[in-house]
């Protein structure tokens, strides 16, 4: 499969307009202030289904030739990619078949029954998620529809950084989290191409490092038994994603669970919104000093606000 | 004291506009179907110190002579008004006296001493708050700022529905929480003077229900060891904000406290937004259908989003 160019964000962008949600910008001046820098936080936790995956799911699913939408979509997803995918095939009137780990939270798996997908399990192994999902599109017919590693679904991530770059001129750097790698590479490529003086820097958990080894190496590391709160995270880069971090992302930062869990109880606190633990990475990396961040002005996608209220970190 | 009038909020909002943030007003799609109407959320959790409380506190302090404000302000608070009244002083560059009940959570007492402002402890009484308050004011030399009952503070307040009805036109009904009443005075003065077409609905938790007693009985019924969740609406109605709420609002309805714990989570996992209970009291009445909105365009003030993340009730 082919990398996705800037010409497929664009049209992403016009095919799935009518679907989603352009999610404001927000600002918190005592965030500014702990970071002395300009924070432009990318509220996608305010996206439908909550979570930027609705964009990459939505431009799968409208793009679907009618033969093809029929025998309707299938994935697997520890959570949000499902839900996204389960919304958006129900806005077409297409059957959505939706493998996850058993281990996901209760609010993503209410989430996915509510928008009438059909549920299989499987165990939270990136091995048995395939597994199961090949085995759910042979029965199906389904068309199979990646989280974060097809060119579809990486295009229609990066419509978050055309939003974004309109929305906040002079943008000096952009942190996104990154877990399967298909936000950080639209993202990328939209940041590179359309502000090329904007940095381009992806947080990910200290136990869930795979994009980092990956970088280090130069080669595909996946994530073995990775352990982090952030469980849209979890999931490796691909063959597609790797290359395109490779070739626009400045860096990859890691930040450690307790820092995480810190910045997550903060933007709550102070911004009053509800992000979930992967929203906080990049917020981490700030506040943590990972990053040095000190008067830049940065933008910073939370990426969903998805979270098990019956189970909180605090 | 005389009642204030529409021109002391518009006199009010000029005076606080380079200091409070015109808060934004959001929808919910899901919420909107389960009430099977359009809700309009006043976000007032984004203003300053995390409350609608800012805006009087303000509108008081920037009144002040110069002479007086040399002295400082003093006021007692369950927390929201305390941190208002510190942040705006603070603005000011005066002293703040902020008497407090030991029992105010966890996340006001930080806000009101990271403010810098003098506090100190008293019983969860209006009679200890008061006399507490008295107190500190002979000791200080200090200007009593009323949580409530103040015209300034109650024209303060009206503001935020300036800013709704210009946001939101043709509004069908205003819903607000209702505890001292300064927010549903302020809010009820401007509503029918700016849209008398506007019906004016104030909500309030069963378990302290003195405003919907005093409507009732046509005379102040004080709040009387008051049981509820929603600690901003403990307090009781003034002799300046009574008459208004009989001469503006429409009806008090009451709800119960499961309601209200219901209300606020679907907010929380809905809306990605973080509230306060006292927040969630007109969300409940609209939700567990204690008041008639089918088919209306409803505005509802979301009071404010400070909340102890360590004490939640879900």
């Amino acid at each position: 499969m082919p990398l996705p160019t800037i010409d497929d964000i664009h049209q992403a962008a016009a095919r799935i307009k009518p679907y989603v949600h352009h999610t404001p910008v927000l600002t918190c001046a005592s965030l500014n202030h702990m970071a002395n820098a300009q924070l432009f936080f990318k509220c996608e936790n305010f996206q439908k289904a909550g979570a930027f995956k609705f964009r990459g799911a939505c431009n799968t699913v409208f793009s679907l030739s009618d033969t093809e939408a029929k025998r309707g979509v299938a994935t697997h997803s520890s959570g949000n990619h499902g839900a996204a995918l389960a919304l958006a095939a129900r806005l077409r009137n297409i059957p959505a078949h939706i493998v996850m780990p058993h281990n996901a939270p209760q609010v993503k798996r209410d989430a996915i029954a509510g928008y009438g997908a059909h549920v299989t399990w499987c165990e939270p192994s990136q091995a048995d998620r395939e597994a199961t999902v090949k085995r759910v599109v042979d029965e199906t017919g389904a068309v199979f529809a990646h989280p974060s590693n097809d060119a579809l679904v990486i295009a229609g991530q990066g419509t978050a950084a055309l939003e974004l770059l309109d929305d906040v001129p002079e943008l000096d750097m952009v942190l996104t989290p990154i877990g399967g790698g298909g936000l950080t590479s639209g993202i990328a490529l939209a940041v590179a191409t359309c502000s090329p003086r904007t940095r381009m820097v992806a947080v990910e958990p200290a136990g869930a490092d795979d994009a980092y080894r990956s970088l280090q190496s130069g080669t595909l590391q996946p994530s073995i038994n990775p352990r982090t709160i952030a469980d849209g995270l979890r999931t490796s880069l691909g063959d597609l994603t790797f290359p395109m971090i490779q070739q626009y992302a400045e860096q990859i930062v890691t930040v450690s669970e307790a820092a995480i869990i810190h910045a997550m109880r903060h933007v709550w606190e102070r911004m009053k919104i509800v992000i979930e633990p992967s929203s906080a990475v990049p917020v981490a990396a700030v506040l943590d000093k990972r990053i040095e961040v000190s008067g830049l002005r940065v933008g910073i996608v939370l990426s969903g606000g998805n979270v098990d209220l019956a189970s909180l970190p605090f």
